[in-house]
């Protein structure tokens, strides 16, 4: 990594921490120069605008979700376990709480969702690939037998992200000291059903 | 209802829709006066601060909220027919979209999360109080018998929190014609499994 990109990765790292607390809205290259103690001009040699600075932190969070989440995830074995783990690792990031306040794509989904755009669409691209990948996953456990036959894997994919947006609102706003463990507590919920009507355990078809 | 009052509730009804699509950060006394016509210091005799007047944009659609979901779904038999009609009616209430740009209290929850004040804590006492409610009408179905007698009426209502979080989040952003009919397959999975190990028919019993 040459200087400019490191530089450049140092930006993206400080404005995707002020963007999870104050939205994407409150990413300025104003406010973020003045942050990092670098002069305007020099912040708009690397991102010429104020939505491109958005949309490139937007790709620096993904980034950064798919390394602590997907990938870690992606070596347990397929099928059911492997649910497991991108679930186990999620909620390991939500409680981290890597970029120090709150879910960025959470913010930026109720900030977007009226506003037409280039950063709307590459947050509606980024979350669609999220929910696919989850749902291609699920699939995999149905294939592996894991999971019953006619599971939909992509109504799968929206309870599971119901479930981690719950346990965000309940912990993040209400303070709520149980919202990780009912979501734990849902995701089993999930599995059980996921299996269908008559139990298969994972871990003897896995192995 | 005297002029004043109804001059109030007007200026209420059109910060709602402000804060619907703009947030509650997007709500100024500036701002609304200008939308409405009417002069800053007019403004300022209803409502005396900025925060006074987030803190009454939320109570406002939180009583529309009540009037439109909570005391229809009330009149619904007690036990699980009340509870499929806080949902239909929670649902119905996100379809019509009163307020014209989402769910004001998705969009308030993400942006004062990480704000101290007296907005935030109105927000959470009325958060707090609707996932109560729930619970409270999810605890009368399983007094009733339609429920399983060791379900959990907190971790119901979260997990139902969920499916319309989910759902938003699929309806507002990615635009998935699939939302709502994924919503009401949630919830029926979610009913089932509040049924418990053998399947109690609600009808048979609320009748």
């Amino acid at each position: 990594m040459g200087k400019g990109e490191e530089t450049r990765q140092h930006i993206l790292g400080r404005a995707a921490r002020v963007a999870s607390r104050m939205g994407l809205e409150g990413l300025t290259i104003g406010g973020l120069a003045e942050e990092l103690e670098l002069s305007k001009s020099g912040l708009f040699a690397h991102f010429q605008s104020k939505e491109a600075l958005q949309v490139e932190t937007l790709r620096f969070s993904a980034r950064l979700f798919i390394d602590r989440v997907v990938r870690p995830a992606m070596k347990a074995p397929r099928g059911e376990p492997r649910v497991r783990a991108l679930f186990e690792r999620w909620l390991d990031w939500a409680r981290a709480d890597p970029l120090g306040g709150g879910c960025l794509f959470v913010a930026a989904a109720t900030e977007l969702d009226d506003r037409e755009g280039p950063v709307r669409d590459d947050l509606v691209r980024q979350q669609k690939d999220w929910l696919e990948f989850i749902a291609g996953v699920v699939r995999s456990a149905r294939d592996e037998g894991h999971f019953h036959p006619k599971l939909d894997p992509e109504q799968f994919a929206q309870d599971l992200y119901g479930v981690m947006l719950a346990a965000h609102h309940a912990r993040r706003l209400l303070r709520d000291p149980r919202a990780e463990e009912r979501a734990e507590r849902a995701f089993d919920a999930l599995v059980r059903a996921a299996r269908g009507p008559v139990a298969r355990p994972a871990k003897a078809r896995a192995s």
